[in-house]
């Protein structure tokens, strides 16, 4: 995409209806790479308009951030007349991306594909049989929490990677569905669940075969690596170091970064293992650790870097948000993927383009409801007399969103 | 897709040479959705061939689950013969996939361009500045582990959140790509870097901008949801389950099913806060813990289940991984992504199929270098007797992998 400022999905047009995370994610992404993402939610916003860090003018900093260059259009979707508008923007764009229960009624796959025949819907549930579920029960329900921290109490994520990974399973299953419809004619409906997405994962990773085969149940291991050499490490500074070792040319440039290398090998003859293998090394994790905790204990973060950085050490510190922020050359404009833009609302802020480079420059999130005259002349030819009559009608927001 | 046996990526190719888990999720994600995914490896096998956890026979079950649905093809990349073959499967596919080091060399877009002109590469990086980056160095990067947990220690997450968001982001772009390929005749080298998509996250959801703007550092909170009630209980049977509510029906719905409205109501008073407000109720939600957890108590996780399934509260128990693969019926056949398939070197096992559903049924993953001489055969149209030449001059496995 080299050299290009329009994104790799110009011209395609896809209406979003959601709430949350997940599939903003997902048509976040596609506006990312160019697509045309139209976001219908009801006059006033969806539940998520409020949600969580605000700013002080009381814009959602949550909000901005899941619905980066799309369009916001506001419809009283309590009102058949908003909801005749909206199946008519669903029916001309083609795809609908939702996460609101469309199972049944004028939102669903049987009566918008029969407005449009190969419509393409992708739907995103909690469970595949129905219940309701969330990022939060979901990954309680699927093992990592209790295999986080260092005690049986199960510890809860922060990040939200269900979500996160739904999202992207949206953009990846909407353009395959749209593909299929470019070579054959044929829409279809497409539906995912959140506790599916997190199984699945479990599966992939090798969670479910373990249990199933050996009839291991992954203990929490702490801040350990399982299966490699690996842990995070307290630096003279009060800071601390995550360090790690996938392979053996990263194993050995820990032992000659440090010039350690002479007792590391001999914790092998100590512990009877072989150390040139991966598995040798996580049986001989403790003693390891113990032979580099005082390296670094005896080094600022700096001096760590100075050591590490450019030694084929795989190694990075721990930072908080603000520490990322502040202080964190790749998460500032130096990095190519971020920019310095206007967010309506909350200011300029640092805000990223798609991680997928060479991008297209980020734009913000619309004001809610700031596209709605100019989608429903556009895309549906309406009259500006007749945009104002459904004003007056209460059909579209009188003021704003 | 309604219906239909083959994937909505039937006839789309793609060569895959890759090692753990990122790129390899991205390959097998389009295969599962009918893509046919030939992955290269040297003889013998990539570095994560033996990757932990293992069968008794030996066999990876991490390897097995990240490269299901894939054909494998073994050369010797170390040779010229076995450069050139990978070149011209590459070049025949006109789609790589890679998360090997390929800026430079046989493998990068500048050679690989000059026999193919349209050919999309994905090409996954640690950081988007040449470093090196796993999972683990990038999440101690990017904040979470600092506000995971209770305390200022941080936690790292054991699931491999971000190779997990950047698999599927590959396949984003690879579909991205190809559909502009497909109406302008454009390839191109696209580039993911492994830390990019943690920063990037971490922006679209809000904790930069809230450095940004508010000054504020997201600190642990424990198993709280930030923002809105939610915690986790311990029931009278010794199990832990997750309760929150990020909508007031749901929130109404837990005094509803607890019969404990009234009092929680009366939280509102005591601690001056609007309780029909998710702001109001996460700051009085020590209170509300305190008059819920009783209740919890008081009852095993069957009892619990009773009274709160159906009943609209957003609640689930917390399982570890054998938990979740002897309990529960939405990890096992009862649930239709779910399918009971032989495992080459490991059984049968409960496989995931795409939970884009509906989904085609899952494939085993193959053996490693299995399907060598038959890609060598349709897609390169090599005779039997040059492949035998190939394989006496060792540019093939001599046995198998």
């Amino acid at each position: 995409m080299n050299g290009s400022v329009e994104g790799p999905l110009a011209g395609l047009r896809v209406v979003e209806v959601s709430a949350f995370v997940a599939a903003p994610i997902g048509g976040m992404t596609l506006a990312q790479l160019g697509a045309e993402v139209i976001r219908i939610d009801p006059i006033g916003g969806n539940i998520d308009i409020g949600r969580w860090p605000l700013a002080p003018s009381g814009t959602s900093l949550y909000w901005a951030g899941l619905n980066k260059g799309k369009r916001s259009v506001t419809l009283a979707l309590n009102s058949p007349e908003g909801r005749e508008i909206a199946t008519a923007l669903i029916a001309e764009a083609g795809i609908l991306l939702t996460n609101l229960p469309a199972a049944e009624g004028w939102m669903s796959f049987a009566t918008l594909s029969q407005r449009r025949a190969d419509l393409i819907m992708l739907r995103l549930t909690g469970t595949h049989d129905g219940g309701n579920a969330i990022d939060y029960t979901v990954n309680a329900a699927v093992g990592f929490p209790t295999a986080t921290g260092e005690d049986e109490r199960p510890v809860n994520h922060v990040l939200p990677a269900w979500d996160v990974a739904a999202g992207l399973y949206l953009c990846t299953g909407l353009l395959a569905a749209e593909r299929r419809r470019t070579r054959t004619g044929q829409g279809g409906e497409v539906t995912l669940a959140l506790s599916d997405v997190a199984y699945a994962t479990a599966a992939t990773l090798g969670y479910v075969a373990d249990v199933q085969v050996n009839g291991a149940v992954r203990p929490p291991l702490g801040n350990w690596l399982y299966g490699a050499f690996g842990r995070d490490f307290a630096t003279k500074d009060g800071r601390r170091v995550m360090l790690a070792a996938i392979s053996g040319r990263q194993w050995r440039a820990i032992g000659k970064a440090t010039k350690l290398a002479e007792k590391l090998s001999l914790i092998g003859q100590v512990m009877e293992v072989d150390m040139d293998d991966e598995g040798g090394r996580y049986a001989a994790r403790e003693a390891i650790a113990a032979v580099l905790a005082p390296w670094f204990a005896a080094r600022t973060l700096d001096q760590v870097r100075d050591a590490l950085d450019g030694s084929g050490v795989l190694w990075g510190p721990y930072q908080d948000f603000g520490q990322m922020v502040r202080e964190d050359p790749r998460c500032s404009t130096a990095n190519p993927m971020f920019h310095d833009i206007e967010q309506p609302g909350a200011g300029r802020l640092l805000v990223p383009a798609s991680p997928l480079q060479p991008a297209a420059p980020p734009r913000p999130a619309p004001r809610l409801g700031g596209d709605t005259d100019a989608v429903l002349a556009e895309v549906l030819g309406l009259s500006p007399a007749r945009i104002a009559a459904y004003r007056e009608a209460g059909v579209l927001a009188r003021d704003g969103g």
